[in-house]
């Protein structure tokens, strides 16, 4: 049987449930939110796989590539608790690895991880460690914040609006798999993302309460949002923000660029709705408006409405 | 390269920071142990790996194999919230299965998570899942309490307790391993272990503190505790509880049952060490005395030095 990821937790996770009135969003935004004292605290975690999120081949095109692996496991939990609008703050690793391994390359992965983690000021304070056939890496990582953001506060009239460029990402991906560098700068997004935790806390205090991040593309992730908040999304495509990076590796070709930017997974770019008087404060904040929040359903790029999908680890494209 | 466990994870966690003063206890006791407020906040994790902690042939003894497993997973996270003193509260869980996969034992598994959970009112708040070549199962925990016990605060004079019996995990296991099921109880037992949580709130409540939980061996844990506190531990053999079903099992034999009681992992019992003063409290909670604490270093059964083994996933007994 097959059931594609989103499905199959909703499906397993429909006989749990939720004991202590503090759990004030279980599963189903991008962390998990929980009243402590007059905060929040935000718990998420995310998992590297081998041959499903990366494969061992690609150290021969990128000799440090462990390194960037520790620092991503790090980056992509902290952009859940980025798109929160928290700081996170503790985490925990689990570390799966075959009985005979390179020690080296585990300690670039920690070097990795230790770096993202003084950088952010994460203490990592447990895990749990075991052999296994498939090389996996986890990471739980606990954030706090005074307030929250959600997908699912966006409101027809709202502004739609990104941090950083989009697309770059996937292209790095496509490179690493055709094993054909042509780009390394979009390799480099792929591999060493950043997350958007200033940003998010930030807009956050601006008065901003809807958000999600790119993990998926940017249409899957604009749909999370219309569909948790029961609206549509309008966006203009000549508005995305693309890198000087990804139309050198469309040779200009900006049609070609905007498709690595719509379906491409993996940016860790914050997509936020808001209202319109917040616009100076969010744009000074470095985000770029793409489109708007209106009444209806869907994701509608140029007009035309487009078809949920992104990166399935489940299934490839979805 | 091949490290144990144990040493791996000091070896690439030095380069690690902690950044918040609230981090009381970091890796290296049972759980995390983070102040917030007036209260102490546990966190730990623990992971199920296919044909490492279990083979999915052992569903053809035990047709619910994968709901006592979805059990277990929990169990061995709030067994390590119980040897704190703490009562757990909420959790994340990761499932990593191949991309074509039996629903029924997902739904089984999740049976086994979900009834825990009400058992223990834990709410499952979030988790990410994956495609992975072996089937994995991680569990992140966090639970709370006003106060803690440690492995490190046993002192000279101290005597030594444990919750219920001893040994029955390893045969069950055994029995698992040889797949010739002569007492089922005791693959129960391996299977369906209990975390001692009232115990570790009511033991800690009267004050002791000092206590982990069997999840390596009995003289494993003990030694956790000996070297942590710079002392040594006394055991009398003729006092660890046995179970009626462990001696079924070694035909009577008391010395045989022994060798599973002292080395035999996943017992998920309680081992307190504690002032004279609190004996008869401690024992009214359940704790049989097996020994007593002194000056120097290691851990003695009937005044004989013993080694430091147990059960380690990865490679066997260490």
């Amino acid at each position: 049987m097959k059931l594609d990821e989103f499905s199959l937790i909703s499906f397993l996770s429909r006989k749990l449930s939720i004991f202590q009135p503090e759990v004030l969003i279980g599963i189903g935004d991008d962390t998990a939110v929980v009243k402590n004292g007059n905060k929040y605290s935000f718990y998420t975690t995310d998992v590297l796989v081998e041959n499903v999120h990366f494969l061992d081949n690609w150290k021969s095109n990128v000799p440090d590539f462990y390194y960037f692996l520790g620092r991503k496991l790090i980056t992509i939990s902290a952009s859940d608790v980025a798109s929160m609008g928290g700081m996170p703050v503790y985490g925990l690793i689990n570390l799966l690895i075959p009985e005979v391994y390179d020690l080296k390359e585990l300690e670039e992965f920690y070097e990795g991880v230790s770096e993202l983690c003084n950088e952010l000021r994460i203490s990592v304070i447990g895990g749990d460690t075991s052999k296994s056939s498939a090389k996996t890496f986890s990471f739980f990582l606990i954030g706090e914040g005074k307030k929250f953001m959600l997908r699912s506060n966006a409101k027809p009239g709202d502004l739609v609006a990104v941090t950083g460029t989009l697309g770059d990402s996937a292209a790095g991906l496509e490179q690493l798999l055709k094993k054909e560098i042509k780009v390394f700068p979009l390799v480099e997004r792929f591999l060493n993302p950043t997350s958007r935790v200033r940003e998010g806390v930030e807009v956050s205090n601006l008065g901003v309460i809807t958000c999600t991040d790119v993990s998926d593309s940017l249409v899957f992730n604009l749909y999370t949002i219309a569909e948790s908040s029961g609206i549509a999304i309008k966006v203009d495509s000549k508005n995305i923000p693309l890198s000087p990076h990804l139309l050198t590796y469309t040779t200009g070709s900006r049609e070609k660029a905007l498709r690595y930017a719509l379906y491409g997974g993996e940016d860790y770019e914050l997509i936020v709705t808001f209202e319109e008087s917040l616009l100076s404060g969010v744009e000074s904040l470095g985000f770029t408006v793409i489109g708007e929040v209106v009444e209806g359903e869907g994701v509608f790029v140029d007009n035309k409405k487009v078809e949920k999908k992104g990166y399935n680890h489940f299934g490839g494209e979805r």
